[in-house]
This record gives C-alpha cells, sequence and structure tokens, in this order.
C-alpha cells in the first residue's frame, strides 16, 4: 500500500496525485489517496492518523511533508515528498512519472537518506516527534517569556525573550535560519538551541550533539506555547518542564533527486528579496 | 497639583511616594497617589486618564513610566521617572529627597529632556502614542505576518517575520535592541524598523528620519496584533493599514540625574549575563 | 567647465565620456576628461586633485564615485554619478545623453541632493573627508585592535574587535551594512559606529546625531590602519587619537533620476545570491 | 620526560612552573621548562617544536595553550592547560599542587578529552594542525577578499568578505563567536564556516560534520592571508586552493578540573561588559 497525502489547496498537486494513482494500480500497487484541507481538518488528521503504508508520498509544499513524515516517522516507513510549494529543502523536483519513482522505491533502488528528528517528553503527555523544530513562544504579546536551558542537567543560560526553539539539522533552514541560527548539515546528528529576540542575553546560537539531551523549564510568571513543526501542541504553565533528546528513531527519506545543499540555500535566499 | 504614579506591587515605592507626599504638603504643593495594581487594572486606567497635574511622577520601573509619561504627553506636562525597578534608561537614581526635585522641578530649575514618540493611526481610531515602540506581531504560533513597509509611498520592504516593530530612539535600547537594531542617541529626531525573525529577507533595521512617515498594510492572510509599548491596541485583519510618523508634540522628561548612554549601555548588558 | 572622471578600465565608460565630450564642446561648454588607471596612480591623483570644475561627473562604479566626489567636494562644486558598475547607491541610469544632463545642471535644472560626509581630525594632519566611511582596522592578522570609542567626550565602550566603523547614511549600504550596520535613509544628519566582528563585546550599532562628535583612542598595543572611503590614509600607533564629526561642508549629489531606497536595497541583497 | 612551557611575560606562571619543576624532580619525574617570549620568537618555536615529553603542560593564556597543544598533537600526547590568563575555555583553575595533577596524569588517573582539529593543506606544504580555526583574512585594509567555498566537492557559496573562517568546537567561542557563529558544543565531530563582514550575502554560519571536507579558492584578484590559530602561516596568491578536513589525529586534553559549557559561557561574556 502507498499513501498520497495531498494538499487539496492545489489543483496541480491533486491531478498529480489522480494520474499517478491510476498508473500505480497499473503496476497492481494499492494506493489511498488523503486529502490535507482546513474545512474538515480533524477529520483529516483521524484519517493520516490511521494510514498504513509502505511508502508515504507528500504532494505539496513545507506543510504537507511535515504531516506525511510524522506518520510516516511513527509508522517507521520511508517518506517521499514531491514539492508543489515554494521553499522546499526536502523535497524532490521530479522529472519522471512519480509512479516510477514509487516503484524502484517499494523495489529498494533508491537511496534513503536518514534524518534526525526531535523527541520531547512534557508531564501529561507521552513522546513526540518534530523533524523541524521545537518553539516555545510567548502567549501575550509584548511580554517576554523566561525559559532556563539546561544541556546534560547542567544550566546553560535563562533567556528572556519572544521565544526558544530547538531545531533538527531538517529544521535548521526554516524558523532557525529566521531567528539568526546557523545552518547544519542535513545528515549531522545534532541539533541547535537558538532564541528568538533574547532580552539582554547571548544571541548566538548552541550547537548539542545528538548524544545530549536538553531540558527547558518555563520560570517566568506567565505561561507560554510549545509548538512542534507549526503545529501548536500545548499551553505549559510556569514551572512546567519539558525534556528533549534526538528522537531514537530516525526518519528515512526518499532521496529521489539529488539535492545540493549550496544551490537550494542560495535558491532560497534569492526568494526573500524578489 | 503633582501626581505620583507608583507601581502598587513595590512596597519601597509605595513608601517613598508617601514620605514625598507628606513632604510636598508641607512645601503647600498638592498632590494625587495614583496606586497601579493588576487586581483593578481598568479602574486604575480610568484614574490615570484622568490624572490632570502640573508634572507627573512615576515611581517604579519601565512599565509605570510608559504609563505615566503616556497621561503626561496627552497633557503635555513634564514626567519625572523614579527608579524602583531592573532596567531604566529614562529613570533617575535620585539621591535628594524627591519632594526637592519635584520642588525644583516645579521651580523650572531641573533641565527638561525632549524624547520623540510616534504617532499611529489606523481605520476607526484617532492617533495613539508610543513612547518606546510600536509593534505588529503574529496571532497564531508557528505562523509568520506578512506586512508591507512603504516609507514616504514608497514600498520599501515585504516582511514575513514574527513581528515588525518602529522603535524609538528612548525604545532603541528596548525591544528593538532584542531583535538585533541599533542603539539611537536619545535626543535624535529619527525611529527605526527592524524585523523580529524575518523569513528570507534582509533583517538589517533601517533608521528613518522624524520627517519621513511609515505605511504597514497587513498582507498576508492571518490577522496581526498591535502592541504600543507593551500593551496590546488591536487586532488588525489582512488589508488593515496603519500609518505611523513621529509625534509632533514631544515629550518632556525631567532629567534629574545625569544619564551616560555608554554606563547605562554597559550595565544592562552585564545585568544578561549574570 | 566640466570634469568628466572615468574608469579607464571600462572601456563603455571611456567611449561615453568621449560622446560627452564632444556634445557638450557642440554646446560650448569646456570639458576635460580625467581617466583613473591603476598604472600611473600617483600621477593621476595628482591631476585629479587639481581638476577645477563647475560640475564633476564620474563614470564608473563605485571607486570613481568616491574619487570624484572627494575632489568635488574639497571644491564644493556638485557631484554627478553616472554608473558603469555593479552595484551603486548613489549612481543613476542615464536614459537620456549626458551632455544634456549635464546643460541641465549647469541651468540649475536637475534637483541636488545633499549628502553628509565625515570630518575626520589626527594629529599631524588637517581635516580628511570621507563620503562613506572611516575605519580602523588590525594591521596584523589574528590580531584584533583596541579601541575606546567616546561620545561627546564620555566614554561609549572600548571595542576589541576586527575593526570600528564609523558610517554615514550614503556608507551606510556599503561596508557598514556587511559589518551587520543599520540602513540610515540618505539625507539623514547621523552617522552610525559599527564594530566589526568584536570580541565578548555588544555587537550592535550605535546611531548617532550630526550634532555629536566621536573620539577613537588606540588603546591596545598595536597598531592601527586608518582607512577612509576605502583608501589607507594613516598608520595609527597606540595612543593616537582620532576626532570625528560631521563634516561641516555637506556634499552636493546631482540627482538625474529617482533612485528609490527600497528598489535599490532589494536589487543589491538580490545580487549577493546569484 | 614532562615539558612545561611558560609564558615569559607572567612572573606567577613562571614560578608556579618552577615550584612544580622542583617537586616534579623530588618525585623523581623529568621535567624540561621552555619559557615563551616575544624576543627570542624563532629560538623559542625551534626549542618547542623539539621538545619530546609525555604530557605537555602549559601555563599561560590560550596562546601558551594553542601553542603547546600543537605540540602534544604533533606528538600524540596529552596537554594540560593551566590558566594564567584571562579568558580560557580549554584551561584549568588548579587548586591542588600542579606537581600532583601532573602525576596523577602520568599515572593515568585523570581523564582524557578529544578534542577535534583540522589539517589544512595547499599547495608546497605538507599538513598543518590548528586547535581553534583557520581563517583566510584580507590583505589589503579596505578591500574584501573573494573565496569559494566548497563542500564535499560541491560549491557552497563564494563569499566577498573581510575573511572566511573555519572553527572547531573548541574554536567556537574565540573568533568565530565574534564573528558571529554559534557556539558548538565542545566534545562534537563537527566544524563551522563562518564569514566576517559577508558582502551581499548571506552571514549565517554552516556547520559541517567531522567526515565532510571544505576546499576554499581565492577567486579574487588580491591575495588572502592564511592564518592558524591566530598564527600567520603563509600568503596565498589567486587562484590558490586550500584543503580542509578534520583531523585524522584528535588531540587530547587532560580534564583536571570540571568545565561547565554553560558557566564559561556566562562568564566570558560578562568580560566584555566590564
Amino acid at each position: 500500500m502507498i499513501a498520497l497525502v495531498v494538499n487539496g489547496a492545489r489543483p496541480d498537486a491533486l491531478e498529480a496525485a489522480q494520474t499517478a494513482a491510476q498508473r500505480l494500480q497499473g503496476r497492481r500497487i494499492e494506493v489511498t489517496i488523503c486529502v490535507l484541507d482546513h474545512v474538515n481538518h480533524d477529520e483529516v488528521a483521524s484519517a493520516l492518523g490511521h494510514l498504513e503504508a509502505e511508502v508515504y508520498v507528500s504532494l505539496g509544499g513545507d506543510g504537507t511533508f511535515l504531516r506525511t513524515a510524522r506518520r510516516a516517522h511513527e509508522m517507521d516507513r520511508p517518506v517521499l515528498g514531491v514539492n508543489f510549494g515554494r521553499v522546499g529543502y526536502l523535497l524532490n523536483e521530479i522529472s519522471v512519472p512519480l509512479d516510477e519513482v514509487v516503484a524502484a522505491t517499494l523495489a529498494g533502488e533508491v537511496p534513503l537518506e536518514r534524518r534526525a528528528g526531535l523527541e520531547v517528553r512534557f508531564e501529561g503527555h507521552g513522546s513526540e516527534f518534530a523533524l523541524n523544530e521545537l518553539s516555545v513562544e510567548k502567549t501575550v504579546p509584548g511580554h517576554v517569556v523566561r525559559v532556563a536551558a539546561s544541556v546534560d542537567g547542567e544550566l546553560l543560560l535563562t533567556y528572556a525573550a519572544d521565544g526558544l526553539l530547538l531545531a533538527t539539522p531538517t529544521g535548521s533552514t526554516a524558523y532557525n535560519l529566521s531567528a539568526g541560527g546557523p545552518v547544519l548539515a542535513p545528515h549531522l546528528d545534532s541539533f541547535v538551541l537558538t532564541p528568538v529576540a533574547p532580552h539582554l542575553v547571548v544571541d548566538r546560537s548552541v550547537v548539542l550533539g545528538g548524544d545530549q539531551h536538553v531540558d527547558l523549564e518555563v520560570v517566568g510568571e506567565r505561561p507560554v506555547v510549545l509548538v512542534l513543526d507549526g503545529r501548536t501542541v500545548a499551553t505549559l504553565e510556569p514551572g512546567a518542564q519539558l525534556s528533549v533528546r534526538r528522537h531514537p528513531r530516525w526518519l528515512n527519506v526518499v532521496s529521489a533527486t539529488e539535492r545540493h545543499m549550496g544551490r537550494r540555500l542560495r535558491e532560497s535566499l534569492r526568494q526573500g528579496h524578489e
């Protein structure tokens, strides 16, 4: 079974999914199409959360890919991203028919790249997964969050900031880059701590190894929101603690086309000044 | 009439206000004490909004000062800040009795410094005043705001960012500094545009003159909040426009003690790493 | 008399100069052409330093313009920059014949923009002029310079850095921007202090008013070089002092075409990522 | 044999070395003292370059440590840094007599930390070692260097900048931090590429893995200087190429006292604002 997860707002993505589905069925490969829309959000989330497949294919932009990847990671299956969005570091511009790529992936003929994710634990929750980043953000405009960050049990710094984020190499070119953080080579077993608009404290990022863990504690008087890959997951009250480490299970990404870090970086930087 | 505006959470400020009030009455100078607390917020705001005085004295930190200054500016009267907070660029560490400073101010014997504020206009509102900064901020965690900034009617840049702020020289050492902006000498007739965590666009600040005006337009699909000096003032829907210029009426700040820009800057930077 | 100052390495600039000279002579306007090359550097500098003209026209890039502007400023005459280079904030892309622009300038029919420059004084020298920036830089690779910066006689900060620069609004988009400084609106009567790679100290810029003066003192054990608009002017020994203020004489720049700050900024930012 | 390498400008370091030497001889451990001074620089460098010892002990600041570590790395022996300088990330504040620490090190009772260095190769030279960083820097004030950086054979970015540096985790808190780069956890098998004052190009750092290699090519018209750990090593002409990777031999550092990353970071940041 192949799952095609499609951004419903992109007619070209929908059409590509239907074409690929027909051709895959012609190859006697079972297919499910799951269309993401903003109207039936909960229903869709539930459907996506029950999809069982051997390969998960995302047809859309970064948002579609992040949601598909989360399910693929949960099921420990590979994910293939086909780009129908704007910037897509992890996404492929595919020039051959999609069914060929999928068939080749099933046959083990396409290389997989492993990517590090984050495992986030906090009181009352099990383990959560983030492929790009975790961020804690302010809930009240005009007021900073106060968060103490510890590495391997030792206090690193207490931040008063608009937010604080922990990004993976995959996420290092997303929110982390906007916040002034460094780009991490995609294959690294590392993650990076970057504050957003820190008040009276060092604004440099700190790069940590996949063998290290970070604890965040809400030390201010106001709650913060916890955001994983752009999804608000919880509101954390003062005193709440988060425990973060590199997720023990890596995500396998189908590498259908070459992705040169340099070219991607230059392209996306140019987009900002058009 | 002298208005003493006090941070109710600071017993030392309250005591100082009461002592000063007694001694001012001994000098036959009328005094009103207005205590700011978080419980009766609306009631207090209303009281503060009707205070009529010749000199407004703030006893507290930056928050108390900003609220007092707003009323003083509205009435075109001088404001004197006495520091009972942490960092206070505009505040005085006063070593002589407060009533002496106030009496000298009434007698015109203490120098006044004029400070630039911002005048903000948007549909359905009259003119609003900000002493530190105006910021437009995201309403939904995990999503940027999209704001087009024009200077004197010409598009400068369209920002996708966590927020965008316009700070006065007085506010340049507050939120603007956290967001990476420059310090502006306090007396300048200038203001500065600084993005917070801008996505794929230049992150440098732009310094403008007091003779220029800035229009901000919400161009994304999500509303933004408008924050003036830390107070949320409005939610702006997509398409909304803000017009900002240096306020035609300057704020007069009583300069009871010398404030060296260099020493203040170094002190506050050190605080961040304690 | 019109002076045409040409970058000798640009055949298109040379040709344009010759065409313009012929046509200006046809209008009975006297012309001198001064060709800048790298071979006879001293000779050329001397010739440029004696050029007397009513209007100085630069045909080349930023380097040619800076040299021409310096002479025009010295003679208190307007300068017109015609762009044959890459990035040129102050330069014009001229679509009508150059002789028309020059004739119109002589007739007072083209607007002039005034631009602030810096006046630099140090022991053993008279006053020097800089249109873009002054920088003090390290002389020995691998070692910082130590420079104490005072504003209006009060110590601001002591920098240990690769360098320290003071830029005008015109220069704010040049070296200052590379070093992380803000863009200043071109007409401002301000200048900005920006450190390059400062060690263990705030890296934010400080924007000052045209009414303020800055003193720099070399406090380390190593000499520094003083660079004005890219020209090395002197080596300053430990203990040496520089005094800098906005130059009392403004530079008049012929504004032959409109220069939108926003468009120029976006264009030059895109160039960096090609 | 124990080598004590001492900063000759620090009388307290000299005295500590002599005391330790006496006490070590009392323990029948052979000792050589090598005093670094600025007068007989070549002679000292030659002596240091021939020192053969089982453990190399540095008594001084970062400069002394870097020179001692280079020899220790060459001989594949551990190095112990005793701090007599200002900031010392790798240095120990030792509270027990030094001879005890050395004897315990010889007995294998003190833990060693391994640190990544850089191996630099360029035409006409064998392999060079850097513990902190490699930098290529401009030779002429007022002019940028142009350097193309490739990662694993693929072009990343071409920089026009004051300089470009590759720093190890150990060096990430030195020049790299000044230039805006991130802090890397000390034990990581990574290094970071950071430009200094880049012109019209992204200023973010790029973090690479110990399995990657970087090629730098001088693409401008001017030579650059190559600096390793603060020492100027060569002038590189246009067209010259450098090949850099994590050095295959790690440096072993004696870890006599605990070094908390967070505390060290906060301490050194505070120093900058004193």
